[in-house]
């Protein structure tokens, strides 16, 4: 799942050309995705099995090289939720290592036949899942998504080419070199897993333009580093963007209901794109609603339009600048709507098109709300809280879309694949 | 279908910020796109039905237009095949009539449930198609796009945005007023059809810059719009790429089969992005084969590597530059390899990633060029020439994506949607 905004500012960067040692890289990927595209189910599964007892053999080696990345990262002054981030232990290198062995149990997804008819000419297609290629993954500081995304990229029969920040680069490099080892055991490339040893901001830029390289490219980071990839990227990509989410109070909403929800959806785990920033109210049950919301979440600071804050008065104001704003915190804006149009009509202006809810007991209001509200998740009676790979069953997962592109919502292992038409015959030709 | 590459040079064109009148054509395209989204089969059927009927009535009025756009394009000396392109006549109007009503009878691909399962907790998960929103076309000089695509993103539930060239630009507005006004007689928002008057080269990467207003662009053109696209598009696209095509004649192929497919893929259309380029020949059967091939199609001009020349040494010399071409015409490469190893290395170097085929009776043979072989479609014993979306059944086509996220091969109705998640509950939070 995504992580809260980050500070790096690769808006700033300079665009440069990818330089000899990063295209090498890229095309020593190239390489290992066409032999991983063809290896078998069991061979991957093993390269994760192997890589997950190295990991927990080489815990020491991984939290040496983490310290130094910590050290630096204090010297430098970065803030305590930074350093959280940053920071490994042997809980955190034992999850790593559980999380490649949870993606071996999960199903392949290559050779997966779509669906596949019969031509009155005789001539039989199928459309079968076959991997990307080389999925490029660009992070900041979070080691462990080199294990996650490595992972889950060789599940899936592709080369991963990864792409960390400079503050991490001693722990992905410990990270990577033990996953390489992983799969080099089972028999599969090491150069299924590439690391791009300079972490300049030029490198950055010139990763996203590693074009006949990197089949489909997967931004993890705040607003700065997905704008980068919009402005400078030339190879195909999935963003995984923000959440501004709602939930939608309705005047037929059982209120407990909505109270649990909001709470939830609200303070779960404030800081990810799932949880929810605004609160809508129908004006039937703001009088009601309002106050006892208020009361269930003292940490929460709520800043409310004009209608809000005459039922709430001693709450501050909200426009359009913090309907606007993905709070990543405990702070939540409120606005009272006249109807389900004026709900509708808020989330298409305000929504960043990741998850929207709805509390009602109507049908029919429930039915036009997830028809008409433009997003990759809207929810009927439950927390936003659940747009999430694993929450949803999907196993693991990669990213969550905004884009409506290729995949949209939570993406698994299928979205880490494209398909082929597979078309045979006995002669056919076209008249 | 794709076309054959077309001349203008859009990648000298100066990158510019869209106008406030495209920006206003844009918004309007949003804004009926919301309303085409929650529109009903039924009316979106009529609206093509009465769009056809427009159309049959006022094939006096179209082809007026289109004759001073071919005047214009005479007396600017275009050749006779740009001309042919151009040209429309009572025949053709009507063909663009009768893809409206062909479109109408397909199967309606918005509200298509994709997958759905039940979360233990019991949220009901459903995975369902949605219109994309807003689609882009920029093409070049055919009219019957304006029509063709506008009929597949309605049916689709999208608005469409078209940007065709100046060339055509009398025949397109022509047919766009036509369009609106059929969408407007069912009751569907005129504006779910806008064409952009101003087809000034600046205007064409202002249109690849709508952030926020295409959801999906779709460049139907030659390698020079492609390639401005690439560069200048910032929002989301899927190119409908060129096709340099194999066939692999395998040393167990049926050679009267072979003979059959590869005539077929060379000359049965070879203006077109799913037509042979090069054949690839086993060795052990290019002393039969070639002589044959050569006889069956004398109006081709063939070029090939040492080895074929050997056999045939009256044809000319092909090396690399040959082999990455795309003639799109009567010329066709030949190479002799020593093993399907050989045909899947030359395969992978110069192949565009289009349609692919082998001619062979050994089932390990074909299984292994089926998995290895890295296109959008691989065939067995049948020509290249049916990767199209009519000849696969998908019904129409928008184009043929050579790209491997969001859609990959013809592109139908499904391709021209997103997906949506729709999770029901009854008051579930997370814990």
């Amino acid at each position: 799942m995504c992580g809260t905004a980050k500070s790096t500012n690769y808006a700033e960067t300079v665009p440069s050309s990818p330089t000899s040692t990063l295209i090498e890289l890229g095309q020593r990927a190239k390489a290992a995705g066409r032999v991983l595209a063809r290896s078998s189910s069991d061979a991957r599964n093993e390269a994760l099995e192997r890589a997950a007892e190295l990991l927990d053999q080489r815990v020491d080696r991984v939290l040496e090289a983490n310290a130094t990345d910590v050290v630096r990262a204090e010297a430098s002054g970065a803030d305590a939720t930074t350093l959280d981030r940053l920071r490994l232990d042997p809980a955190r290198v034992s999850a790593m290592a559980g999380g490649l062995r949870q993606v071996a149990a999960l199903p392949d997804p290559v050779g997966e036949v779509v669906d596949g008819w019969v031509r009155p000419n005789g001539l039989r297609v199928q459309r079968v899942r076959v991997p990307l290629g080389v999925v490029g993954i660009i992070y900041e500081n979070r080691p462990n998504v080199t294990s996650d995304a490595a992972g889950l990229c060789l599940k899936s029969g592709n080369a991963v080419l990864l792409r960390g920040s400079s503050s991490s680069i001693a722990s992905n490099q410990a990270i990577a070199t033990t996953l390489r080892e992983g799969w080099g055991k089972a028999g599969l490339p090491v150069d299924g897993v590439g690391l791009v040893e300079d972490t300049s901001r030029e490198s950055a830029v010139a990763f996203m333009q590693l074009d006949g390289l990197i089949d489909c490219l997967i931004p993890r980071g705040g607003p700065s580093l997905l704008a980068s990839v919009r402005e400078h990227a030339t190879v195909p990509f999935v963003l995984d963007g923000a959440g501004n989410c709602h939930v939608y109070v309705d005047r037929h909403a059982d209120l407990a209901m909505a109270e649990s929800i909001v709470v939830n959806a609200k303070v779960q785990r404030p800081g990810v794109c799932n949880s929810a920033e605004t609160v809508l109210v129908h004006r039937d049950v703001a009088d009601p609603f309002l106050p006892r919301l208020a009361a269930a979440m003292p940490e929460v600071t709520l800043l409310g339009d004009a209608a809000a804050r005459a039922v709430l008065p001693d709450i501050g104001p909200a426009g359009d600048q913090e309907f606007a704003t993905e709070f990543l915190g405990l702070t939540l804006a409120v606005a009272v709507v006249d109807d389900l149009d004026g709900a509708i009509d808020h989330i298409a202006r305000f929504s960043s098109g990741h998850s929207e809810a709805i509390v009602t007991g109507d049908l029919a209001t429930a039915d036009r709300f997830t028809a008409e509200v433009d997003a990759a998740a809207v929810l009927v009676n439950a927390s936003t809280r659940f747009i999430d790979g694993e929450e949803l069953g999907l196993g693991a997962e990669i990213g969550i879309s905004t884009q409506k592109l290729h995949a949209r919502g939570p993406m698994g292992l299928r979205q880490l694949t494209s398909v082929k038409y597979v078309v045979s015959g006995n002669g056919q030709v076209r008249s």
